[in-house]
């Protein structure tokens, strides 16, 4: 057996059998050992983006992590972006880069390049792997580091030479680390800025937005009379009717520090003291408000859900049962805009449907008209690269089983990585893509007009201009049947269409170049 | 004048006048300055990925560098492929990385990220400005340190305040640094080797592969009976009727070593020792025969057209006057295939073309049956990276004015960058794509078997089938026109009109699956 069939068995028997693949000529051994291990699933992506985006949206509704390979240094390059977002959304990813035979690097062969350094910025354990002799454990290791706490992007570096040489064979899976107990003093701190009378907010993130964590933290907010928060962009936020609202803090800054106005406590759990997305002039990075005092109930590596259930304890305060009721808007009619887009996908919406929501300014009413849905996932782009939905709904279908997927995708984010749309077809799955198409990058254009530059000229203006892209054919040329929707009405009645229909179906909705 | 200002005036001035751009919001300042620079050419693409190989492929054209303009580290993770490839063309880039605001960083805000790691591997001058005192002179600074010698990567890091906050203006251009002249003693030593009655081989890369540089190296050859080669992947090599022919060094390494085989010196001209371009079990990875010695008669720092000017002094050799003679191939009938195709690209490549070739196995016929076209210039993959050969017949487009651009590209490494076709349609670039579409890998088919793993399984070989593609489709999509060859017949016509045709248009060659 040898280091390639070594490690994909030693990646089965730790409990990650889907690999999201864009290999080359150094990782051929890897693939050619694909036959000889059934259990893992390989799917191929015709840019490394896809790859490492799909095995986020994988992990995200799967709860563990697959695995990518990538080709060298620049396969890495391009699946950066969509590592950098699972990074931020502390989702587990096996990541295995390629590398020459361990004795080619001193020729510097056109591909030589150092792929630590590129990795270095996405992940926090990186490690090569020298031999055949260790490669089983090397990759043992890599899925017990990609868990966490928190989940990372574990990079294991293969060289050619390690898959290709004799192994003693798989080794069991490594032993993963505990989320550590958040100590009583904490506890009690949180408690008692939330007994006292002063303004006080509850801010989720990370691993505590599943609707049960959610009831949890909403008992607490009721018992205290705190605000339920939760971050900017959850990676995976569970809602809808039967689990209790939360408010996600906006991502334009104004509006932040209003949800944030006047607090004079904020508990945060395993999630980020809230700051701006970007800078502008004369405006605040920090969001938390001056006089607001900061208390981190559970970081990242901790056990945030078992510190909410003690807390809950400490208050006395059991979940909350007021939730969100099912209600669906009205079928829209007239004019295709944000509103009415948004409008339709609530009307449609089915039961534990996973939401891929990478609409930016022109799906700015998609949360708000599905509130009332029935229960469902929702999947954000949270590192703030642009390209990561289309991916993510590739491999959160992978996942999720029966669930149907839909991917809120504006046209501009789209056109990254937009290769998924052929894996979607080729694996069959069972994804209903929108783009929302205003033939512009809209929020740029928006941002334009903050950064206080003032007014932009027609240069400027026609850089965030994309105008002329047919989504149906570009749908077409990838094997995904599509449609175009200019009305309300026929919006609706094609997004019901494509939910109908079992295998991956595109929708383009026709919007209006402003919101 | 605000920093953003001072910088593009900067750019202008020094040369630089021509920017590839995927901005975001940290770079709103600079689009919004393209307003007060009008001598700046701006060049939107919907992937960084294709800005960065269009300023590959500018400045190869050009022989001076485009700006490129990309949004923090996962913009550069995305351009950074073909960054890759721009270093190993030794192509000079001037390569802005927009970043948040000196103070944000603090705030380890969504798109936080370190930038310099991620640029260290492509880019051997890196800089992040600290200030719009200083802004314009880093810039003028990159400028210099692009132009090389040899041509490089100069990444800037350029924070959004230090876009937009007042400056003392634009700075002169920066002095750049002088290739050094090669001392006589190696010219000498290599005027020894080539004098000898051992076998001998002038390899040529780099700057020396411009058709009179090659006149005198052939001259060399002709004094000397020393073999002419060329190193595998050129930057540029002007060919065809007129210019003396220089063997390219094989791909393959097996070939390789027949070509270099007996070789008792190899005297280098800014081209490195040739090596494997991967590792194989039980293949050699250096490839300079045993008992051969190297002469590095300039290495890329160094006057390399200088040093072969006196190496021809030296030796008293004149320039070359033999050459290819002007001699195209008949009109190709029948069944369209790898050969097939490339006779019909010698029967109408037009004078002065500019090919862009990323045709892989399928273009392998396309520079033979190409030798004896009127005079043109060949653009190679230097650094492996796929997805090149779009951006940079876009770039190269951009730079070679009234010149027809053709891409030879493959179908797997199309899907990489394919957002390309719409700069092309966006800006009318005279660029006709020829799509090899072969339904695979097949470079990938090919090694699969060559790494010696035994008979592929049909999983294995799924990986490297990419079936289903339908890029007529997907250039309507993005505005080009497109039209489909399945006969050698359909292919030639096809492609005389879309070379006859203004502005952009792609013609799609299918292929049989295998050579």
């Amino acid at each position: 057996m040898n280091g390639a069939n070594a490690l994909i068995r030693t990646f089965v028997d730790s409990g990650v059998d889907v690999c999201f693949m864009n290999p080359g000529t150094s990782e051929m051994h890897f693939v050619h050992a694909l036959d000889d291990v059934p259990e893992m699933r390989s799917v191929l992506a015709l840019f490394e983006g896809v790859a490492t985006g799909a095995a986020d949206g994988y992990a995200r509704m799967a709860d563990r992590p697959a695995a990518v390979l990538l080709h060298l240094g620049p396969g890495l390059g391009n699946g950066l972006a969509n590592l950098h977002n699972a990074r931020r959304a502390k989702t587990p990813v096996v990541n295995v880069v390629g590398d020459h035979a361990t004795y080619h690097a001193a020729c510097d062969a056109p591909l030589q390049s150092d792929i630590a350094s590129i990795a270095r910025g996405v992940s926090s354990w990186i490690r090569t792997s020298r031999s055949p002799e260790t490669v089983a454990n090397d990759g043992a290791e890599a899925v017990a580091a990609a868990h966490g706490p928190p989940g990372q992007v574990a990079t294991l570096i293969l060289p050619a030479d390690v898959c290709w040489l004799d192994s003693p064979g798989p080794v069991a899976p490594a032993a993963r680390t505990t989320p550590a107990a958040v100590p009583d003093d904490r506890i009690e701190a949180a408690a008692a800025a939330l007994r006292s009378d002063e303004p006080a907010a509850l801010l989720l993130g990370g691993t505590t937005l599943r609707a049960e964590t959610i009831r949890v933290a909403g008992g607490i907010a009721e018992a205290t009379g705190a605000k339920l928060l939760a971050e900017t962009f959850p990676a995976r936020l569970e809602r809808g009717a039967g689990i209790p609202a939360v408010d996600r803090i906006a991502y334009l800054a104004e509006f932040a520090q209003m949800q944030l106005d006047g607090l004079r406590h904020l508990v945060v759990v395993d999630a980020a003291s809230p700051v701006s997305f970007f800078a502008y002039p004369d405006k605040a990075s920090d969001l938390l408000p001056e006089g607001c005092t900061l208390h981190v109930l559970a970081s990242p590596e901790e056990d945030a859900v078992g510190a909410l259930r003690s807390l809950a304890d400490e208050l006395g305060a059991a979940p909350s049962t007021s939730a969100a009721a099912l209600q669906r808007p009205d079928r829209p009619t007239g004019a295709l805009t944000a509103e009415t887009m948004a409008q339709a996908l609530g009307v449609v919406l089915p039961e534990g449907a996973v939401v891929v929501d990478e609409g930016n300014t022109a799906g700015l009413f998609a949360s708000g008209l599905t509130a009332g849905a029935p229960p469902h996932d929702w999947l954000c782009l949270t590192g703030g690269s642009i390209g990561y939905g289309a991916p993510a709904a590739t491999g959160a279908a992978i996942a999720a089983g029966d669930r149907k997927v839909l991917n809120l995708e504006a046209d501009g984010s789209a056109m990254y990585t937009l290769q998924s749309l052929w894996t979607q077809a080729r694996e069959g799955l069972d994804v209903t893509t929108v783009i929302l198409n205003n033939g512009s990058y809209a929020v740029l254009n928006m941002e334009l007009d903050r950064v206080g530059a003032g007014t932009a000229g027609p240069r400027a203006k026609e850089m965030l201009d994309i105008p002329g892209l047919d989504f149906v054919a570009l749908a077409a040329g990838m094997g995904v049947e599509a449609t175009r929707a200019t009305t309300a009405e026929e919006f609706t009645s094609q997004l019901e269409r494509a939910l109908a229909t079992e295998g991956p179906a595109l929708v383009e909705a026709v919007l209006p170049s402003t919101l």
